[in-house]
């Protein structure tokens, strides 16, 4: 039977894909335990360590695989999403990471600073040895561009305080990846800054309790007075409030992959439907005439909405390899990435909206047992809906940029 | 200001919905306790019967409030269900009875049948005295017109031998008015009975563990060798699989104030809505700006799908008290019976969509708060989903039934 | 067989309708000619005053039928609807004008202004006697609170300069209801004036050339220096910009009536759809069972669609009588009005929206002999979609009107 | 400024890409006129044939441009649809017929068939020269699969009784390629047999009056007693009635390409909403401010369904490819084709779909003028509605079609 479901086109790409269909039976089988008990799949991850999944977009000259294609690491992600959409978010979370280190350690070396490349790489070498990260951005009541945690600077470094939110990863990061506001005599400029675990003053809280991605450990983390040697503050930023070209790539790149793991969760979905819409006897149950062509109707349109979402990211997830990750890629202007970007949320909003609608509609196929807590399409419905509220931007603020970029032509 | 929103056109109507109003506020309080622990609200509902509330549609005549406006039970139950939806569905199913039974008293006496008119107004007497009374109809792999639980003749009596599920209610019922299969010469009929809790062979599990509805105390029901007197089965039936014009009126008039409550969800998630959406300063919040614009769509939005869902229960509800209700309502021919019924599906349908949608929209609204469990809506969005699995038809079996009604006539 | 489409409630709604029947099928016999060489129906409508049908919402006092429902008036005007849009609209133009000259006659009566109160009968007697008017408000490149058709004061009277767009049923109107822009020491202020046929310096195009509402003869008008006198310049008046309480009553009684117009078309769709999906045999048609079942899924989206319109229709018609045209009505504050608008514009799109719905899912059922220009169905999908840009508000302002309307609560 | 629209990816597609673009051009500056008065644009055809744009799709061993790739093709007559819909589906009716004989000529040579190859090559040889050829398989009230246009055996050929319908590009086509139904001892065959223009008894009417696509040339073509020769009749056939492999894929690559037609429609549509929503000035127009917020947020949700059109078009092209056009490409068997031509039909659903709404949000950008005759997009709207009527499957068949496939895997 011929497989048209979304394929890894690289090498790397491959053999990350079968890793995610191996960890993926291994996270299907604990996702119920994991949600109920609102815990985070240790072991889990420490098998995707073991096997190199962990490694995956680590240069092979650090250790690592050596995957360099926002695509791939997505179709891949997306594998991992159909056994558990949390251990795949947070997966996400540590795997961005190093494809945006590659991109910034050859944009370094293109403009020659070494020493700024020779930074990027010895994180990307502690990450070779398997350490594990997590991009540490979101706060309550703003957005990405406007972090209010701040960093000072002190002797020798600085001193961080305020309060991260939708930590996911943060149970088992080694290091956290955080943004921060600083003051400038130009103004608040946002900057990023490394903080070990463990740094005195950063409080990792157990109050993740959702709705749903209950196994992915999105914690508050709280700073106080943490400080950190100068060292681990990247040198650039952009003044609060804005965004600049490096701003949205690192955004594009570390995020994109989080779109086709809500793919996943759909396709995982569309199992159940498929299942249950199969021609049943109406011995087993008188009732089974009743409704079996709308079944067929439904199913058809989980399996275009399904084609749909590949279609996006595949198309997006090729541009974004073109335009951002290519050894020859130029590096694009303000406006240029603004229109990635836009490509992007656009993408985002169509597979959020999509894969709500694929777990919804299987739910109605299936009746009125998938609405029972037992049945796995009750918790897919409650994880898919995490989508829109991924970063960067809520459905709200997404049309408002993509319209905005369009006008600006 | 004015009131746009749904309102009594009786005095009963107007008396029960300032009751549903008052226990609204109470079963406000308790809904998030008692959907974290998937308990029933028992203390709530003694209340509710302490009122006089539970007792709205037993005619005055038997001791109750004399409700006997279609409408305007669903209006109320709208309001409580803004409340907790979970309270709502469960006093749906005692009150629904109510109704049903007038109706079958009024046309007993109507063609003469002066003892059935008898039997069902001593189950009214009994309502009056303070009695809970449930429908328990749904079981696994069959729909409505294909009951699998046998009644089979005994001694006096009937013995009744099956399971039924989505037994919302039943932790306190007193009366369960159970459908059955039974065979006769003519083949296999559909019939209802009676069974006073506690019956021998009667057995009220504790297995309801809901996506949502986590306090409706929807358990199932097992029947093994339970044996009622005569009286308690009720005459007439239908012939096993089919429906009858009686059928479909008990079905219409029962469950259609179930679909007000799912307008009340909607409502309540709306609240919610308008509260994120009120300008904020960007003193606040530094990104208030981005979005505000978004955000009064979204709000206009589910003005739009409240409005209709509110015309749709308002005129649906009218109809059926012309048609079914009224003192001098014609008893309708099973083809008009149909076109009513088919009219009350689509109204159904549309409710459970928009105010799936309304729920949705109201988190994009406020949100990545609002994907904590500790936000209203994240439950909100798990009692919603509950619309489209309420009896009778799912949303893929409404669309035939509603298109070959069409189709015929 | 049962009727579930709307019904009048009123004796001169009753009438009405029955007229409005009559007309339809007149209407409906030269609709295709009528769209095919954009000429008005003048038989059509001399027939209509003939009957009475225009002097409907004339009082009885001055020689009309007296219908004081606007929504009766809906009613009927969507069973005109049924045989010919074009004609619907056109219709609506002079008819809501009674409607609203009666609401000015009962605030004069009640506010004690006898002269402002004997003009405007004086304009219904007019009525009664035959005349037609129209309302001639709209403008390119503005919207209604923004006039730039200008009134500046002469000797006795007043001078009017400016173009009017879309003047639906200017060909055999005798009365303009301008709507003009006139500077005060207060700044500029939106009033309205009446100009007879015929006036020096009026021109009345003959260039409507539209994509459907093709009989509508919505030519432009040009007024230049066209000179009335002092007594056909309504008292009172707005700001220039804004809206007040009374601006908002007159657009919402003369402009919701256009609501029913386009389930009126929809409907006629429908009965297209029904016909092509009643079962075929195969004899006739070899490919007759594929889509069966998707052509019955159809029907019922569309059943559901209709019944939903009704019921926005029904409802909201229901409440402007209550809340602006009942002799006991309140008048309402310039809040209130707001809401009730902003529910009028709900309303507005939601019938808008689900009448293109039901035409588009009706040529999908007819299939490709519905997009040949000689299928009735081909005409509807052009009349339909005039009813987004049906006064007031586009649908993107209205999103915004209503969106800031309940932030506002 | 970066260009993410659908891009070619094959030297001969850029070639043809660059003509289709050329064309365009000159087919938008008629597109008005040909629309008003329905005739067919001979002067842009023969400039097409001219420039070599027709014969793009003939191998350059037969004086073709020697274009393979089903998804370039699709790309270039996308842009051709910007400037005139009508001209790039008739364009297609031809084109794709050469990519279809293409793989016919690679299936026939690796089988050995050396006659058929010869026959076929024999054909494309012929439009090396220029020659025209149109598909002429659409009848009234039957499927494709179920031809009622007879082909009877007489001396030394075959005679042809029955009408075509929608004989798109029949005003200039040379060649016709027509659907048959033939008695053999198994049963009625389905089978295909080329007709020479002028044949006797072949008859090209003058009947295309359509909604849309009006420059088409979509008439009806009825042949009676129409003789050719038995080299003619392609050898091979279905049974009538059913679908094969090759029957399949003929449809697959000879009909996927109007799928981009109808994505090309709405890109020239968003143009227009576009350059309505730049930002005006209040001098311009007072109202400019009320919706424009409403505004961006219908450019954005245009953006989006382009760029989900446009990632279909992508992805599908590429997969029909790889598994169809490719020297490669195994031959599928009927399952899989099954899903190859089921993706085909998701797609052409999505894009059928979001086109007629990307054109009906540009309508809602521009406002009321957009509703008159005269504005280009009056005519988008028109053409946009072809899209789902175009072969294989209805709406209504295609999701029977899609659901099946994927329930029998």
């Amino acid at each position: 039977v011929i497989d048209l479901s979304l394929q890894p086109t690289t090498g790397a790409g491959r053999r990350f894909a079968e890793l995610a269909a191996e960890h993926a039976s291994e996270a299907a089988n604990g996702a119920a335990e994991h949600d109920a008990t609102g815990t985070f799949p240790v072991a889990l991850f420490e098998n995707m360590k073991q096997s190199g999944f962990l490694k995956a977009t680590v240069p092979s000259e650090q250790g690592g695989m050596g995957l360099s294609s926002v695509r791939d690491l997505g179709v891949g992600l997306g594998r991992l999403a159909q056994g558990d959409g949390s251990a795949a978010i947070a997966a996400t979370m540590h795997l961005g990471f190093g494809l945006i280190a590659q991109r910034l350690v050859a944009d370094a070396a293109r403009s020659n600073r070494i020493e700024l490349r020779q930074s990027i790489v010895a994180v990307l070498e502690v990450l070779g040895t398997g350490a594990i990260v997590m991009a540490n951005f979101t706060e309550p009541k703003t957005d990405l561009r406007h972090p209010n945690v701040v960093a000072t600077p002190v002797d020798g470094g600085w001193s961080i305080t305020g309060r991260k939110t939708f930590s996911t990863l943060c149970e088992i990061a080694d290091l956290f990846f955080v943004s921060v506001r600083t003051e400038t005599d130009g103004g608040p400029m946002t900057k990023s800054v490394l903080v070990p675990r463990g740094t005195p003053g950063q409080q990792i809280l157990s109050n993740w309790d959702g709705l749903g991605m209950r196994a992915s450990g999105s914690h508050d983390v709280v700073y106080d007075g943490c400080v950190v040697p100068d060292a681990y503050m990247l040198p650039g930023g952009v003044p609060w409030g804005q965004d600049s070209d490096l701003s949205l790539r690192i955004a594009t790149v570390g995020q994109f992959p989080l779109v086709p793991v809500f793919l996943g969760i759909a396709e995982a979905a569309h199992l159940h439907a498929l299942d249950a819409a199969r021609p049943r006897t109406t011995a087993d149950d008188p009732s089974a005439d009743m409704g079996r062509a709308g079944l067929t109707q439904l199913v058809a349109e989980n399996e275009r909405d399904l084609a749909t979402c590949r279609a996006v990211v595949d198309r997006t997830g090729s541009l974004l390899d073109t335009f951002l990750m290519a050894d020859d890629s130029p590096r694009l202007d303000i406006g240029d990435m603004s229109r990635v970007h836009a490509l992007f949320q656009c993408s985002k909003q169509v597979v959020n909206r999509l894969s709500v609608s694929v777990v919804d509609r299987s739910m109605s196929v299936v009746g009125g047992s998938s609405y029972r807590r037992e049945h796995p399409l009750s918790r897919l419905y409650r994880d898919v809906r995490a989508g829109g509220f991924m970063q960067p931007y809520s459905p709200v603020e997404a049309n408002e940029y993509i319209g905005s970029v369009a006008l600006q032509q």
